[in-house]
């Protein structure tokens, strides 16, 4: 049952006020960068002048044109992404009118489907794709990630025809780390019993963060933040669920509307919509590239090996959350996340903290066998 | 109709004799090293004075105890590997015995699905990770994956209480460089049409290429250069086909027999277990460890991207081995070689290089539907 949060209409408003903000921008000539991953600084681009924003895709109607490229096997995510830009280049209707916006995407090698679908884009958009080491704990590894976001900073450099002082990007990283506080602050309201606000509905909120304006977006949850620390909660005596695992898209929230229509309440979600982008700040006190560049590698994604950090961050946040069961979450294909699983089981077995393994796509076809297994999973953890 | 070689008796009786030759040298204080991959560099083992065997399964019936551990949907080759591992741990039956000779396993940051396999592997055999930049033109890349085998240098010393010397390992790089050679030899007895030994024949010995003693391997592939040099073909009117694509381990043989069984020849395969074991030599006259890192850097994998090189390589190979058809095969769920079909299959179309896509695993079931495509395919470029 949503709550009515009066907050929440200005996120619903906010597509067409920063569609018409970007369409502005560019015609100013500002340029405008797709990415599709947490592990591309928004710090590096908006320091250049540049705009950003995130082309993951949510939707299922852009799928059927990708697969007349890529494998049908891999994951919804690409798939759908991949579509948009092909719809939107095509001259097709399918895809949001945003992505005719952008100049060049940014894109970065994390998962091989991701990584081997940006070889294909540039017969769409521009595209310039960064490295990453895959064992991020040594120094090489870190060396060479900070070489890659130098050689990135000249890329944006060149791109605006601005220069990327230190200076500006100190303020940015100021900037993003005040977006990170904010949603701290939003996310420890869910920490009360019962929490203020649903999952489905802060999962809405934080797929926004990837195409809202910085500022304009930390407006939006300052005053959500604000409704949420002065109202009364509805009772509700539903289990408390964190979802772990792969990015949920905009367009994409198909687990979160499952658990909570059948009675438990999503408080946390483990996931680049969720926890991973913005749980650590990046150190103000240091050269703000090597602060960006050790910050940025710990982003404990499946894509890293060894992953301990996301066992642990994982462990440590059922624990804060005080959640009833874990719902692991893969979008189907997603050989990185699906294979970690395992690891996650072991160490949640051992502090006793339940689990349900979901792999999905972003049909309907499953929602009723998924439905099925949540009432299951919900009933043995009452 | 499989020809009568008698040097091919050389590695059908070779097993054996390296498997007492392992235990031999273990009894006797040598570290057994197994590999998954071409990227680890054979000459580093060697020269720390140890003993190397590439542990990539090929059989299916290890894969149902993998499936325990790991998803269903990742690739054969993976769980094939890691069940024959978890098999040989547990006291099992199934796996080869050479694979309990193994004191470490040196693995290597390249697909999805090993990389987070090898994450559990440690539960069952020690480990060691090898990370790769993904990007490889970059001279960042080079100095990091330099760096990573320095580093691996360092931990086959510990291992093995031997120091490693630039002498010994130049002296490594010979060897493996002699090895590279005789195939290239072997290989180019297959341009003649018809060619003098079925495809089959050589994925097998090629796959003895992982298993063998260096020296133990070439003297094998000097009798067979030797006898092809001077044997009568059998007349043989099948189609020159290249098969590209995934590896085919020990133990999965499918595609080139089937393809020879409908009446095509295979005369070259851009593989693992094909050129790029050995298409290109390590320069010999730079620092081994500089040259080491270019030269393995360089491997056309579809784990790198952009692979341009591999693409042009294809089309290279298609030419030099006049084949008549490209069969790009892929093992099931292996993204990145699966979603570089595009690029290959629009590189080989421009030269009107006829292409099948064939997604398969090791199991019995699509042979028929297989030979039915493989069939059409060589009626239509006959």
């Amino acid at each position: 049952m949503p709550t009515s949060l009066s907050s929440l209409d200005y996120f619903r408003d906010s597509y067409e006020v920063r569609l018409a903000q970007l369409n502005e921008k560019r015609r100013k000539g500002t340029k405008i960068v797709g990415t599709f991953c947490l592990f591309v600084p928004d710090e590096i681009i908006f320091a250049a002048g540049a705009d950003r924003i995130v082309l993951c895709g949510g939707r299922t109607d852009t799928i059927h044109l990708a697969e007349q490229y890529l494998p049908r096997n891999i994951c919804p995510l690409i798939k759908s992404s991949f579509g948009a830009i092909v719809d939107a280049c095509c001259g097709g209707n399918l895809s949001c009118p945003h992505i005719q916006l952008v100049d060049v995407v940014v894109a970065e090698a994390t998962c091989d489907g991701k990584k081997k679908m940006y070889e294909i884009l540039p017969e769409y958009v521009p595209t310039y794709v960064l490295d990453l080491p895959q064992k991020p704990e040594s120094s090489e590894a870190i060396d060479y990630f900070l070489a890659e976001l130098r050689k990135f900073g000249g890329f944006m450099e060149k791109l605006t025809g601005n220069v990327l002082t230190d200076e500006v990007l100190k303020r940015e990283i100021q900037s993003s780390n005040e977006t990170r506080k904010l949603l701290r602050r939003l996310f420890d309201l869910r920490k009360l019993d019962p929490p203020p606000i649903l999952g489905s509905e802060i999962l809405s909120v934080m797929q926004k963060q990837f195409f809202l304006a910085p500022d304009q977006f930390r407006q939006g949850i300052s005053r959500l933040c604000e409704e949420l620390e002065n109202v009364i909660p509805e009772p509700r005596s539903g289990r408390r669920i964190m979802i772990s695992g792969c990015p949920m898209a905009a367009g994409n929230t198909k687990m979160s509307d499952i658990i909570e229509q059948k009675g438990g309440v999503t408080v946390v979600e483990e996931s680049c919509t969720g926890t991973r982008s913005f749980w650590d700040l990046v150190d103000e006190n240091r050269n703000p590239w090597d602060a960006l560049a050790e910050r940025y590698l710990e982003i404990p994604c499946a894509c890293m090996t060894p992953n301990d950090r996301r066992v642990a961050r994982i462990v440590d946040l059922a624990k804060q959350y005080n959640v009833d069961g874990v719902v692991y979450y893969t979008l189907q294909f997603c050989h990185a996340y699906n294979i970690e699983r395992l690891r996650v089981q072991q160490a949640l077995k051992k502090e006793k903290i339940p689990m349900l393994a979901i792999e999905s796509d972003y049909g309907d076809s499953d929602i009723e066998q998924i439905g099925v297994r949540i009432d299951a999973f919900l009933e043995m953890i009452s």
